[in-house]
């Protein structure tokens, strides 16, 4: 079992990764696609006069201010735009790709946070009309049916909370709780970089191997939105997916070519 | 097995049609939703500035023009903010719902039309930029798949092309095709009025009750989008459907008051 995440960011060769699914289905190998849309949301909430915020919790982690309107505009984009355009890319390419939200059959569930604590103007806020959270259970089930009967799941956010709402989760992260939750033997997280870079943005000083010791280390280097996929990785490993691997999706091949370690593998 | 669709004109209750829904779902009935979005997709086109246009066939019929940009929007609009709202208040009810377009697992598959006439100034001009088509084929097995397993599916066009491509369909004649291909006992058709008017929009000139002989009269006598729905009703009971109730979902209990026989009853 293999779980690609794909995220939504600029220069992302969309018809590549949907190249390498369809080359890897055709030779029987069982696959999960997750995917984001960050940078599309943003532009797509500017458009509809909603512009994106973006809220920092006292640890210093960034995310986005998701109000009703906000996951409205969310569903349009990720589970609309990015999503139905990935499905169309895969069955054009003669894989019958099953696009689903966390919501649908409650794939992906967890508990909404109901008081985030933000900094505001150097001051703890909290904040309490937020929709997000994090993924606590997968439905494997509804996952290994579709599997099982030849298709291929498209996954998306939002997750549905316990308290049945849609809530906004970080895609890399639910990437790594279905990888864990399906006992996938490997992970892979492609991004607009080759992977966790020693000095950003240098792209030659690609660290291509890291241990499961070295969190702390990862963890110091990873700048922005690396640093949610380094944790996803971390939290991936320990779930019992043997390897993870940051790779490049700017590029031709770009599942192929991080399956031959090209990236950073982390086992 | 019962077939539902909701339209999303103005004044449509769409939280009495998942109450509807939970009630029937619970004592048993299989089920499948399939929704429309129309009037939302009007209003995000305009904000999105992409205003809808509308083409009208020699032989009268209005429909959307439909070019790559405007499928865009409406996969937005349909699939995401539409789908996901009906799927998140079916969850709220207890209904694990999982919504689906046509282009998951290749549901809804029909030609595009790849020549379009439309009458324009008078005259007669052929699109071929437009992605629309109707359904010719429904994947009633991905279907048993997910009902069998407890799922409820909540469907929305687009469909997919016999060339893969996402292609807009009239979501009345897709809900009479899903009806037929599954052997439906029932389809009801929902929308912001009380079902065929003899004196549209008279509403007490209500017609409740049309035999299948009954075709012309009926289309002779249906205003604007209820043309589709009364051409959608006698295509589902061309294709085995036993009857069609148009009903009205502006009320409480809009599927249980047509299953009463409240609304036009065709059959």
């Amino acid at each position: 079992m293999l779980v690609v995440k794909v995220g939504g960011g600029e220069k992302i060769n969309r018809d590549a990764v949907c190249d390498d699914i369809a080359t890897l289905a055709k030779e029987g190998q069982f696959l999960v696609l997750v995917h984001g849309g960050a940078s599309e949301m943003n532009e797509v909430a500017e458009q509809l006069g909603h512009p994106p915020q973006f809220v920092t919790s006292p640890s210093g982690h960034v995310s986005r201010r998701t109000d009703r309107r906000t996951l409205e505009i969310f569903e349009m984009v990720y589970c609309g735009k990015v999503n139905k355009g990935l499905v169309e890319r895969l069955q054009s390419r003669g894989v019958n790709a099953v696009g689903l939200s966390g919501l649908d059959g409650r794939l992906l569930e967890g508990e909404r946070k109901a008081a985030a604590k933000i900094i505001e103007d150097g001051r703890i806020r909290v904040l309490r009309d937020d929709y997000s959270g994090k993924v606590d259970r997968v439905n494997t089930g509804f996952l290994g049916l579709l599997l099982q009967a030849g298709y291929l799941p498209v996954l998306t956010p939002p997750a549905i909370s316990t308290q049945h709402e849609a809530i906004n989760i970080d895609a890399d992260r639910a990437a790594a709780a279905v990888a864990g939750a399906l006992g996938a033997g490997t992970l892979i997280l492609l991004s607009n970089v080759p992977g966790l870079l020693r000095s950003f943005p240098d792209e030659d000083s690609l660290i291509p191997i890291l241990k499961r010791s070295q969190l702390d280390e990862a963890m110091a280097l990873a700048q922005g939105r690396m640093k949610k996929k380094v944790l996803a990785a971390f939290e991936a490993l320990d779930a019992g997916v043997a390897q993870v691997i940051l790779g490049d999706a700017r590029r031709e091949n770009p599942i192929r070519a991080a399956l031959a370690g090209t990236g950073t593998v982390i086992r």
